[in-house]
C-alpha cells in the first residue's frame, strides 16, 4: 500500500493556539484512494526544522503533504525552504495564480501591492496547481529516485483550512494521475441509534461472510451516529458497485431504518430532505438541549424553507406560559417526564403551526435531580398521527451528553417522518 | 528555553477518524510553564513505528510526551513497546492503580476481570502517576545522560481526552518538580470587539513601553475574542505580580470595557456571573443565529438560575405570532432591520418576564438579500432601560459566521448590563 506523510508548519499549531484540522481532512482524502496516512508532524515556522523534517519524511515516504507556512508575512518561511529543498536556481512568476491574486484583491476593494504579487513568485523547480481559493498556490515538487532512494513528490498546500479543504480534490487529481495506485472503492452506510458494540454483534453473521476482499470500518461519532465504510480493494469501480448493492441489500435486510443514508451524512441533512420532499415544516422545544436541535438544524442551508423555529423553555414558566404545558403535568409528572415532553412538542407545533415538533427535557449535567440520575432525557416528537416520546440515559460530560440528546432526538423524529412509529 | 516533543498513538488519529485535541492542551500547558513544544508527531500503534519515534524524540528533546495507545484492547501496544525502550525486566503490579480500577468498574456494575487488572501493570523501570479518570495509569520513564545524549523523560499518558486533561496537571507538576526551568508568570486578560490589527494598533504605545522581560502575546478565537497573555521570564512570582498590576492599570486605562474578564473565560460566562450577582434574568430571541445564543449560554452549569429560554423565529409567522413583531415593521423596514431585531428583543423580554434579552436578525450564509448583503446582522438588547441595536458585517462561512454573530450579541448584551450602553 502507497504511503504518504503529512506535515503542518506553523507556529500557532505548537503553541496550542489553534487545533490542527487539515491533517484529519488530509488523511481521510487519501484513505480513500488506498493511501495510508503514515505519520502526522507539525513544526515550527523555522527554516532547519523545515528541511530536516521534510528531508526524512520523503525519504521514508514517496509522498509528502504540507500545509502552511505560505503567508505574505515575514513569518511564513515554508516558500523559501521550498526553494532550497528543490535548489530552484530562480523565482519565476506564475501567471494564473497572479490573475486569481489580483482578482481577490479587486473584489475585497484593495490595492495590489508588491508582496501581494510575491504570492504568485513559484521556485522554478515546482509545478503549480493554482490555488482558486487565495493567493498562495499549491506547488508540487517531484524528486527523482537518486534524491531520497524513491521517487518523492511534495505537496505545498495553504493553511487556511478552506483553501487547503477546498483545494483537496485538485491535489488528490494530481496524485492518483502520477501514481500505480491499487484501485479502491468506497460505500458509505450512516447507522444511527445502536452502540458500536451491540452494531457489531447484530452484523457480525453478515460481517464474517463478507469476501476477503471486502474491508468494514466502523467510524463512530456523538452526533452522527456510526458510519459504516465498506470497502473494495483491486478491480473496476463497476463490478464492485454491483458487488456493495447485493452486500448492502443483505445489511439493510438486517438493519431496516437504523440505516438513515447511504452518504456521508448528518441526520439534520436526511431530516431536511424529507421535509422539503413532502412540503412538510418543523419547529421544536428544547429544555436541557438549550438550543442545540435547532442550531443544528440551521446549520443546513436552506432550513428557512421548512423550519419555522422553536422554543428554548429553560424556565418552568415558560413552559407554561409560551408552550403551554399544564401546571399539574409539571406538578404531578416533574419536569423531566414523558407527559412533559410531549405536552412541549405539542405546545411547540400548535404555536409555530408546523407539521412536525421535536422536544427535550432532561438532565444534561452529571448531578440527578432526586428521581432521575443525571445525563436522563426523554425526548418526544408530535405530528399529524399524534404524539410519542422515548427516555435516554448516557453518561458523558454536559456537553457531549447535550450533543447525544439532540442527536437521539432528531432521529427519533427522523424515524416517525418515515412512518416507521407513530403517536 | 526548555523543549518537548508531544506525540499521540493510534490508528485513529492517522486514518482521520478523530481530530487530534491533547496534543494543543499540551503544547499550551507546557508554554504555561516555560517549555517550547519542539515538534507534535502522529504515528500509527505498530511496535516499530513507536520504538523508533521515541527514540528519535528523546534524542532531540529532553522531555516527551506521549498519548494514546494504553487501552486494554489487543490494537493498543504502546505499553509493550514501552516495556522494551526501557528494557525493564519485569512488569510490577501498581497497588493504587489496581485499586482505582476496581472502584471504577464497580461503580459501573461491572465484574473485574483479568484484562481489566492487567491495567495496574507496569514495565519495572518506570515511576507511576495513578490515574484517576480511567483504568491506564501514567508511566513516568526517566532516562540517563548516557542513553540519548542528555538526560531525558518520558511521560505515557492516556488518550481519552478528558483522562488526558484531568490527570495533564500532576504530569506538568512532575515536570517542574524535576526540571529547572526559568519562572514563568503569566496574566491573561479577555478582549472583545476589536480586531486584531486594531487592538494592536490601539495598544501600540504601552506595547512598546513594555519592559524587556515582558512578553505580550495575541490569542484570537471566534467565540471569545482575543485574549492577550502577558508574561514575565524569571524572577520570582510575587514581584511578577505587582509589575503586572501596574501594566495592567495602564492597559485598562487605554481598554476600558473591552476587557471583559482577567481569567481566561468565555463571554457567556462572564454574563452569567453578572447576572447571579445582581438577581437578573435573560432571554433571548434568534433568526439567524438559530438556537446558538441559547446553546452557548446553557453550556454553562447552572444557566438555569438566570436563563428563562428563548425563541428562535426562523418563520416570519413566528416573530409576529410568538414574539409579536408587528407585521408593517417587517413589512416596511425588512426583516434584517434595526426594528425587526429590537421588536423580537422587547418580544422576548414581554414573554418570558425576564430583565434582559438579546437578539438577532441577519443573513447567515453568503448570499445577500437584494437589500442587506450576505454576513449581514442586527443585534438587539432590551432590558429595564430601554432596548438598543447595533449591525455588524462578517465575511466568513455560513457556520463562522453564526459563531460572529452570536459573539458580538453577546457583547453587546453584557455591556448593556454593565450600564456602559443605554437604551
Amino acid at each position: 500500500m502507497t504511503t504518504a506523510s503529512i506535515c503542518t508548519i506553523g507556529d500557532e499549531i505548537l503553541i496550542g493556539q489553534i487545533v490542527d484540522t487539515n491533517s484529519s481532512h488530509l488523511a481521510r482524502a487519501l484513505g480513500e484512494i488506498g493511501i495510508r496516512a503514515d505519520r502526522m508532524v507539525s513544526i515550527a515556522d523555522r527554516e532547519e526544522d523545515i528541511l530536516s523534517t521534510l528531508e526524512a519524511e520523503l525519504r521514508r515516504n514517496p509522498i509528502v503533504l504540507t500545509t502552511g507556512g505560505l503567508g505574505p508575512t515575514k513569518d511564513d518561511i515554508t516558500k523559501p525552504a521550498l526553494t532550497k529543498l528543490s535548489n530552484s536556481p530562480e523565482m519565476v512568476k506564475n501567471e494564473a495564480q497572479e490573475a486569481i491574486v489580483r482578482s481577490i484583491l479587486h473584489s475585497r476593494g484593495l490595492d495590489v501591492l508588491e508582496s501581494n504579487l510575491m504570492q504568485a513568485m513559484v521556485p522554478s523547480n515546482c509545478e503549480v496547481i493554482p490555488n482558486r481559493f487565495g493567493t498562495a498556490p499549491i506547488m508540487v515538487f517531484r524528486f527523482p529516485e537518486a534524491r531520497f532512494g524513491h521517487a518523492a513528490t511534495l505537496y505545498a498546500m495553504p493553511g487556511v483550512p478552506h483553501e487547503t479543504l477546498g483545494m483537496l480534490p485538485e491535489v488528490i487529481e494530481d496524485i492518483r494521475a502520477h501514481n500505480a495506485l491499487e484501485p479502491i472503492t468506497h460505500r458509505n452506510l450512516m447507522v444511527y441509534g445502536l452502540a458500536e458494540s451491540a452494531l457489531a454483534q447484530l452484523i457480525a453473521p453478515w460481517e464474517e461472510a463478507l469476501p476477503a476482499d471486502m474491508h468494514l470500518a466502523y467510524l463512530p461519532n456523538t452526533l452522527t451516529g456510526i458510519k459504516l465504510r465498506l470497502s473494495v480493494y483491486g478491480g473496476d469501480e463497476k463490478s464492485a458497485e454491483s458487488r456493495f448493492s447485493a452486500q448492502i441489500k443483505a445489511l439493510k435486510e438486517i438493519l431496516g431504518s437504523r440505516i438513515y443514508s447511504e452518504q456521508e451524512d448528518r441526520l439534520e441533512a436526511v431530516i431536511g430532505r424529507l421535509l422539503r420532499e413532502r412540503g412538510e415544516s418543523l419547529s421544536a422545544a428544547e429544555s436541557c438541549t438549550g438550543g442545540e436541535i435547532a442550531h443544528l438544524i440551521t446549520t443546513i442551508p436552506g432550513a428557512s424553507d421548512y423550519f419555522l423555529g422553536s422554543v428554548t423553555s429553560y424556565a418552568i414558566s415558560v413552559k407554561e406560559k409560551v408552550l403551554g404545558v399544564p401546571a399539574e403535568t409539571i406538578r404531578e409528572k416533574g419536569v423531566v417526564s414523558a407527559d412533559v415532553a410531549e405536552a412541549m412538542a405539542r405546545g411547540a407545533r400548535q404555536l409555530t403551526g408546523s407539521t412536525w415538533a421535536v422536544a427535550t427535557t432532561g438532565l444534561a449535567g452529571k448531578e440527578g435531580d432526586g428521581i432521575n440520575e443525571g445525563g436522563t432525557v426523554w425526548i418526544a416528537v408530535s405530528g399529524p398521527g399524534g404524539t410519542v416520546s422515548e427516555k435516554r440515559v448516557y453518561h458523558n460530560d454536559r456537553e457531549r451528553n447535550i450533543e447525544r440528546f439532540s442527536a437521539s432526538a432528531l432521529d427519533l423524529l427522523r424515524r416517525c417522518i418515515l412512518g416507521e412509529i407513530h403517536g
